[in-house]
């Protein structure tokens, strides 16, 4: 079958021919149908071998997926051929007291989590294997294309969000910062799941204008004029969610400087860069946290939002072919929502 | 000044004539701008005199109060003359430790809860008195006869859901019982506050037309098939948040009869029905429970969704000395939302 | 190997002579190190056969269970030869929404929850199968006859609590209904978890004792006055947390005459009581359920209470050829904290 | 009357004659019982001048008072003359929306907080003048002296507790930094409200003995080695609670250091040091927030604890005219506990 690997450091990835995988006990193999081009593949592919922390080369790449049901191994057999189906991508030993509550992205087995694409063949082929029914969740009616981001775009924003729903109550600011892949997504789940004003901030007008689009009430250009804007938005009380899908030094300090009292600041990027807290440096119950994609019942859960109708993913699309080129594109900026690449 | 008043057991409300008060120390006196009417007069007119437990006769009506500020009395400083100002109702003794996180709907002073139009003089007059201003919310620029429902309509089903915003998350569904007064607005700030598919359930059909118009996703008639079609609804897995305003044994048995496991019965309707509650009589954790009114800060707080445009009241106006014809068309089902006297 | 089987309705349970298992993929087959004998067996075995709806006869008691492994079937590797673990109990499809979280005791799958020794065979025997490895729970140091308890009398103990720990807080009353085999162990997880007074109630003066060693601040006697007792106990507020353990027309009285406003009530025996449950029956914002064993994290906690000596569980052990005597003890009121059986 | 003030920058404090006070509308003159000597005191009068943001010299210092009521102003009559209570310091507006919910330490009134000792005149005197009745709480029949710091050095631990509670749970560990007059009452606290095993960090070992005293399971040197200790300690698994009442940069960086997933970091002291948060710069979900004061209900809640004899205070009294001796031995560190003026 036809896979798109990462073969060797410093090389662009490349569309190869290998033998199709077969399900051993408790696997299930898929049929890929979408698979989601992210950020995170870039980082891989950029990191120096002496820090590379991944699956061995040749890699395939691709945590994002979404297939129908080929072939199950033996002691799997919930899932009927033909079924169509979301994957989970954060893989833990399902087993610690983490796993146990489906928090499968914090497992503390000390093998840690190994996510299809990243520490194992992922989804950007014509076939995969899962590695437990667990982490498959029922697609149903929904169009692979656009629900393929759910499984980790719109996890990980879900789960950053979730985790302050009750900072998104009544007369409340919420602001999303980066309205990319993950923060157009971001904005529709804030609308969706509490009664904040939303505000979106991006260098970028062109990705501003989707944030407005999906739903942001108030767009701000991320420039040294944001803080003051925002704290003009919100009529000086300060921002009660704030999620920043950037991370950079730059972004942590904007997240600082609008906070309100109470108000949480969840840092979702890997920007790098760190936001010094302390007494008076902040407003004072401002809490900050980092978060990293989701868990199982997460995805459940943002699964259901879409199909209520209240997240719609911006894609475009490239056949298994063309997956170099969009990554390409992602690395120059040029994708608005995400790009998915259809075996 | 003209005040509508209960003056004696049986007797319908009259305009008469009183003199106009002034405040004494930490009070504040207001000219009325609005005042709502609302189901509970009718029952403290229709208490029998051995059960009647209200103010003594006779009694200014009207417990929803929107005003201005005339004057305050020594020590009350911190409402300048022409604010306007919406009436906390509820008025408890501000002291004990129910008041103290400003929950003085559940005082647990023995002197209990005083509210004006219940316990003393209310609102149904050109002019009343705060008993302090701590019970006083700025109303800003929100038009007082749009607003004054909020302070016992809109703050008892905000205090009702916001209790149960836990169960408002992606994939649930929330009932409303009864489109009235409160039930439109619980609609609104259940769209307001969660993802939940609103569903809406009224004997009426003109009730339920007012329930979609603010945003109800589905309308039930309230007969012997509702519980089926709501079933349908929620294909199977029943009705997260469900909210009660009616309160017969007939609705509460509805309630019990769609709840999901993990499902919140709220009983807000004052109808006199029970639910009986047992292990394996509901679904698993299913919990039932009763509320009244609301707190200080749920005030501010619903408030502040109706300034962010998310709840809109249904509204009929009439000035004071057409008031008792306003309780005659409540009485008789008449009232689509809120009846308002404009002093 | 010898098993303790229901054979035929009716019948007294007897030791018996079935072959021994072996894992199939997935699967872990478990020496048996201690059973626990449990209320719900006897409730099994007075099942009338056309209401009987656990596993087909004959039947191998026992849903507690510790044990060691033996083998695993293919696919099965975590969990080497000779670990010693306990079972977690409701077994659910583990991928459903509920399971997704962990929630195996909510298992939405049609088939619904199936455990061992109720619908499949159980731990009443020198050996058994677990269906998966994430229904294990490392025992690490603990002692399997000490530790089984926590599996059903520990877990469905801990979860009811778990779900009220905010009601736990400080100045609050908690009441124990029932002070048995899992009541003993609830009063404990009170005291540990949280700052309330806890009071236990029971009919049996021998009990209460039991109730007062392991950590109750008011034993009470369940007779008519004891609602007065409870009232001047908590100084007429209410109580703010109650497990009913018995859940009895007369146990669920109780717990409705002393609940506080904001009070939890909680039903976790199946006793077939009802609590009439409307406005004005109950102070405000009283909130009553019923509940059903415990979650996977739930296990790993309460196993993580013990382990730091904070759950001290009252046994009295039998050798399996005597398990029929620990029932006829049980069903005698005889049993003070839990039976186990040791094969 | 006798008071002890700050009457000049750079001067020591003395006890000076001025006229004894009569409480205003809605005020009430307590003649004190006790009041607590804090670190804040001597900030206060270490400020520089340029910086200062205080209240007028002379200043009456003394934010933690106890006394009883003298004599009530106009509007003012919920308090009996005698009747002993305790004060709440940070007095807000009593209006805006965070004193609603009776969060007075975050009062959004322009005006600010104004507590007593640090605004306004306060309680090291023989009578205090406190602006309204709503920040007394009635003290019952606990002794003043041992009651007195409940109002700061408890209410601020309580406070900073009881908003990570929910990380106190089964299995958890709390660490508590600094074990002086606010550490040894968390750590009280923390034993009441949870089941973390409690650790406490101090660079004294005479401060660890008192932890010890009162409640911690481990105690730890703050030196170079403590965070590898505390790493052994929790098995390598981290702190889930983290209180540094210190605040200093190694303090914080200690906290950092050792804390778990899904850990809170709370900063209490007012060390001036920062902890930079940011993606992998912690594990993830730890969330750090910083925390003044508490609300009116936490110190209703933590005087609960105090009357269910959870919480024990040690203290070293001084008369009045030895106030200066008392801050003296606070410099030095020689207070163990809390220091208390007894007029």
């Amino acid at each position: 079958m036809k896979a798109l690997q990462y073969t060797a450091f410093g090389e662009e990835p490349t569309v190869v021919d290998i033998p199709r995988p077969s399900p051993g006990p408790g696997q299930v193999l898929l049929r890929v149908t979408a698979a989601g081009v992210c950020h995170s593949d870039l980082h891989i592919m950029a990191s120096p071998p002496e820090e590379y922390r991944y699956g061995p080369l040749p890699l395939t790449l691709g945590h994002e997926a979404a297939g129908v049901v080929v072939s199950s191994g033996p002691g799997a057999d919930r899932f009927p051929a033909d079924t169509p189906v979301l994957v989970y991508g954060p893989w833990g030993c399902g087993i610690c007291r983490s796993c146990a509550r489906g928090e499968e992205n914090y497992c503390t087995d000390p093998a840690g989590v190994h996510p299809p694409g990243i520490s194992v063949a992922g989804a950007m082929a014509e076939y995969m294997l899962v590695d437990a029914e667990r982490h498959l969740v029922p697609l149903r009616d929904l169009d692979p294309v656009q629900a393929v981001a759910l499984t980790d775009a719109g996890l990980t924003s879900y789960h950053a969000i979730n985790g302050s729903r009750h900072r998104l109550g009544a007369g409340t600011y919420a602001l999303v910062i980066g309205a990319g892949g993950l923060g157009h997504i971001a904005i529709q789940i804030l609308r969706a799941l509490g009664a904040s004003t939303v505000i979106a901030a991006d260098v970028s007008e062109e990705k501003l204008r989707l944030a407005r689009e999906v739903g942001a009430h108030h767009c701000v250009i991320a420039n040294e004029a944001a803080a003051d804007e925002i704290g003009r938005l919100t009529a000086g009380a300060g921002v009660d969610a704030i999620f920043d899908f950037v991370g950079t030094e730059r972004t942590v300090g904007l997240a600082g400087s609008v906070a309100a009292t109470h108000g949480d600041i969840v840092i979702v990027g890997v920007g790098n860069g760190a936001l010094p807290v302390g007494y008076r440096r902040q407003p004072f119950e401002t809490s900050v946290r980092s978060t990293f994609w989701g868990s199982r019942s997460d995805l459940w859960e943002v699964v259901d939002l879409a199909r209520a109708g209240l997240i719609r993913v911006a894609v475009e699309t490239h056949p298994l072919l063309d997956a170099p080129t969009a990554y390409k594109r992602l690395a120059e900026g040029k994708v608005f929502g995400r790009a998915v690449i259809v075996p």
